[in-house]
């Protein structure tokens, strides 16, 4: 049975808290035990470079993820975890990537169009501060998820626009150099979990209201006692979905248990009573992860060794052949090779096949080729669909229709055996 | 003795004509018999991917550049000769340069504008067309030069450019994360032979009017019959300087040779005659070459051992240790060193140091950090020479004199002592 691959990064510029814990952590984690998936998660160290130019803080904090993960349950011999910047392959493949990405698209990407609207209101150049970095992105992240073919995606809305970047870049390399790459699909994480912070906004690092996942039990009461309230007192009915504290309960408890604390609100619970619970539910949930993460991370060779055994095997099952693949379909081949592959072409003619691409001019034009053989070139069309549809027909009538379309000294009867031939192969 | 390196890259997207000849690998293997130099040759595959998508011409460019450069005379024993898609570091050093590479720089870049300003004159869009290849193809270019910490790169004028950007990220990179890259030196090729084509335009791939380097003989001597000229006739005096067969004449004959020519030309000779004497001029020279040529392309193989020797050195020599260096200084660490790295630091007191960096509101600033502590943190300055001066006056002085420069929680002493301890390193 072939697996759906889904892969999900975690930038390594943070410490873990608590809603990315219930907002990524646990439910990627559930989803692994799906045994129709493989999964691959990864530290994005590589794009943790693109924001924080500290050092010791990427190292540091791809030390806590790891660990993070590890004790939230990730089983590395059951799924694939690994190091980003283990995988030379990645870069690689960004730079393929990179030749065949339409500039334009990359001028779309929200992320980078939020830099320059920034910029523009603050009467700067649209590109002031921004580096090739943050414009590139996209490239990098499609190297991530093509490099093992990936089949899904799961992502939050913001991030649907680097999946459908990651399709194109994929689409425009398979129609230059043949089908190498699966296209990956979106999946939307609806229902995920996001939590309030500490003043009631996200939870966010970038809000400075995070509570870390593995604080350690007294900061993480004093910081859930610091939590923001109204100031209803004992013995007022409190509106519990209005209620940051009450929202974070029910991301740590059972149907019934969330039931129990809103009938708790409505009868008027205080908050310091309420804060308690909280603080116990959330610490029963954690405090056997905390003990697990505490032993992981005064072992840092041991995750070092984690890390780097999964890099190794997925390298060797997936990224290694693949790119090997790609470096030849592009031209990065092996000289000694370049004769034998000429015999060969002589000996029997290469399958033929329809590539399709667009040229400077904008237009979409396709081709037959055989080999290194052009035998038919197409015109230019105004839209990829026009130009898929010509190729169609003509795989589907498996002969030439329009003799225009014929590259200088081929024949007719070539290019009807060739189309013969596919049209054969396919069926 | 450190020699200087010089890095000489060439694009494997074309069969090498006279003109290349002449203008690029006579000069450069000439300069790299200097003791004083240690030379860079390479084969720049990854650039040829930005503009030829054709696998099978990439790879016979490969061997065919190859195989002229060595039956030039170039030794892989005394100089270094490889293949840029057989150093994974170089790849990887482009990612990590693009994180510091500032997009409005590379929004100026000539070869990224010129298709724009093509764009705009033919009504479409500025990016129609453009691949991210040709806008991030001076990262590229960096990374091939500053991963050998090249010294002197030469390069024709429309260079110049592409080396102050590499100079620019090598720059930023090293006040952001110290320093570790050489800043390149632009060497003008001022003298190079430009020689003319069969139409008297310059000889490019582009014109259509080469004379391929190793063409058979009968070949050569056909195509230098079809150089254009005027119509004087035998015995009319001819203009030697106006003249393309001249100037091929000239370009490769002593200055005894071309005098004596020259004054045949004032005597009348006729085109045949002197298109005769041409060829065999040029045969002369070279025709020892083609038969290595020809020895050495029927062995693919042979060469492609000698690329993979040259890579196998040259990263084993500089570009595996360097890479790890930067990888370290960047953070992409050893997790297993994490622990002992703190421990070291409380033992004795890191180095402090300067960075210069500049922030994404376009001003510049410094900093004085002691291993993740950062001791003095300047307010804006307009220009990066402004905080250049500063930091070298407090370096000069040795002492802190200005107190609002101390970060949260640093006391003026911390701050002399490691003033005082970097003047007292750099004496």
């Amino acid at each position: 049975m072939t697996r759906t691959r889904v892969l999900t990064g975690i930038t390594t510029s943070g410490t873990p808290h608590l809603g990315n814990y219930a907002g990524a952590i646990r439910p990627a984690l559930e989803a692994s035990r799906d045994p129709s998936v493989e999964s691959f998660y990864f530290l994005a160290d590589y794009h943790a470079l693109i924001k924080c130019q500290e050092p010791a803080r990427v190292q540091r904090s791809t030390l806590e993820i790891a660990a993070s993960w590890l004790a939230a349950g990730l089983d590395p011999s059951k799924v694939w975890f690994y190091r980003q910047s283990d995988i030379p392959e990645i870069p690689e493949l960004t730079w393929l990537l990179t030749c065949v990405a339409g500039k334009g698209i990359l001028n779309r990407a929200h992320a980078y169009k939020a830099a320059v609207d920034r910029n523009r209101e603050a009467g700067e150049d649209d590109d002031a501060g921004v580096s090739a970095g943050l414009f590139m992105y996209p490239v990098l992240m499609a190297a991530d998820i093509l490099i093992f073919n990936a089949d899904k995606v799961p992502v939050g809305r913001d991030q649907i626009q680097h999946i459908e970047m990651a399709r194109d870049f994929g689409q425009r390399f398979n129609h230059l150099y043949g089908e190498h790459f699966t296209l990956p699909e979106v999946t939307i994480a609806e229902n995920v979990a996001t939590l309030p912070g500490l003043d009631g906004r996200k939870m966010s690092k970038s809000y400075d209201n995070v509570i870390p996942l593995f604080a350690p039990r007294e900061q993480l009461k004093k910081l859930i006692y610091s939590i923001v309230t109204d100031s209803r007192a004992l013995g007022e009915p409190k509106d519990a979905d209005a209620s940051n504290v009450f929202q974070l309960y029910q991301a740590f408890s059972t149907p019934e248990q969330a039931a129990s604390m809103r009938a708790a609100f409505e009868a008027g619970i205080g908050w310091g009573e309420a804060k308690q619970a909280l603080f116990e539910r959330i610490d029963a949930e954690i405090s056997p992860m905390r003990e697990k993460y505490e032993a992981l991370i005064a072992k840092p060779a041991e995750i070092e060794a984690i890390l780097r055994d999964g890099a190794a095997r997925l390298r060797a099952t997936y990224a290694t052949p693949l790119l090997a693949t790609l470096r030849e379909a592009v031209g990065l081949r092996d000289l000694s090779k370049a004769s034998v592959a000429a015999t060969k072409v002589e000996e029997r003619p290469a399958p033929a096949m329809f590539k399709q691409y667009r040229e400077a001019d904008g237009r979409f034009y396709f081709k037959l080729v055989q080999g290194d053989r052009v035998l038919l070139q197409s015109a230019g069309f105004d839209a990829p669909r026009d130009a898929g549809q010509r190729v169609a027909a003509l795989k589907q009538a498996g002969r030439l229709d329009d003799e225009s379309l014929l590259a200088d000294g081929v024949s007719r009867e070539d290019v009807d055996a060739a189309l013969a031939a596919m049209a054969e192969a396919a069926a």
